[in-house]
């Protein structure tokens, strides 16, 4: 890929291989950019732009190889040495976190979770060993994450983003609904959830 | 508010609405434009143009009346007469959107939850009672429900987002990672909890 691909990029590129690990699985061996549009709600001719991007190449007869594409996208999402994420907050959404992630991704991983509630720690939740606050910094540092969800309520998200980062944390998603205030060598990414529902909502008020 | 407010400004305002509630339970009166910038995540200019656009004054020495602001702000996001929502899927993600949601919104609230598992039809899940879904489109009639949450598996979410629409529903929040086809009547918004980690995820392997 010429150049760092943008935020917009990476995000295609994600959900790109997602829906083509589907494919992978039921046993698809060609894929066209007009069906990887339909399902990734994009253009085709953005489908075959990231594509050529990443150094896939498909034949308009035959479509690309979804095999191949997904080391592509592989090579060029991954880090080689795999990352390593960290859950903070293991309430349902902590919960949902997990079970969306564990032991789908080989190179990205959740591999330690906080909670402050004494009954959660020491226990294994959806996979993941949960640990109490206190031994965050340490085990952060310990197994090597660069990676932050925080899923705490508001009250503590700071707090938490700015141990994190002093641990070594370099990317942070937020579910938090507060402005982080995070130095500009981290990468962080807000969810509110609640504010999506709510504008939703306006908006079917409006339609209705 | 001359003419309608953008999607970006609706966001906005949910948000303000959101950390102004939280000041009005520790008994805070007033609050300034550069207060609430801090937590919104924005200018304090952004603040006070968007609170000059709901018709709320504010003094330059004394801020804003807080509770005022909450009034002036639900004028404009909320339905008169309520909005009801509907969520499918009452997974660990569906069970966090239900306690954030339940009881805390005078007029928006989830009012019936759907799933396939035999286990969940007839309990109730945080405040929630849930359905078959059998009884999706009699009960999203019924109940005059305007509002789906989508958190089911990519291979049943088109079929349920096609469902809501015919029973009536105009705004979609969807937390599968597929491309809904929806009319253009409907309002949809899409969250890709995945995408956002392996995003992070990618960003942060960059900055470390």
């Amino acid at each position: 890929m010429d150049g760092p691909p943008s935020y917009e990029t990476v995000g295609r590129l994600s959900r790109y291989r997602r829906l083509l690990t589907r494919r992978v699985e039921t046993g698809s061996e060609g894929v066209y950019s007009h069906e990887l549009a339909a399902v990734a709600g994009v253009s085709a001719a953005q489908v075959r732009r990231d594509m050529m991007a990443v150094g896939a190449n498909g034949s308009p007869t035959r479509g690309y190889n979804v095999e191949k594409l997904v080391e592509c996208l592989s090579v060029e999402l991954d880090d080689p040495e795999g990352s390593r994420a960290a859950l903070v907050g293991v309430g349902n959404l902590g919960r949902a976190m997990l079970s969306f992630f564990q032991g789908r991704r080989p190179k990205l991983s959740i591999v330690a979770a906080f909670d402050r509630e004494p009954y959660k720690v020491g226990r294994v939740v959806c996979g993941c060993r949960c640990y109490s606050m206190d031994e965050m910094s340490q085990v952060v540092i310990d197994k090597k994450i660069t990676v932050g969800i925080i899923a705490v309520p508001s009250s503590a998200a700071q707090a938490v983003a700015s141990e994190l980062e002093d641990a070594g944390v370099r990317g942070i998603l937020n579910f938090a609904p507060v402005a982080l205030r995070i130095s500009p060598e981290t990468f962080s990414e807000d969810i509110d959830m609640t504010m999506a529902l709510e504008r939703v909502a306006y908006f079917a008020g409006r339609n209705s």
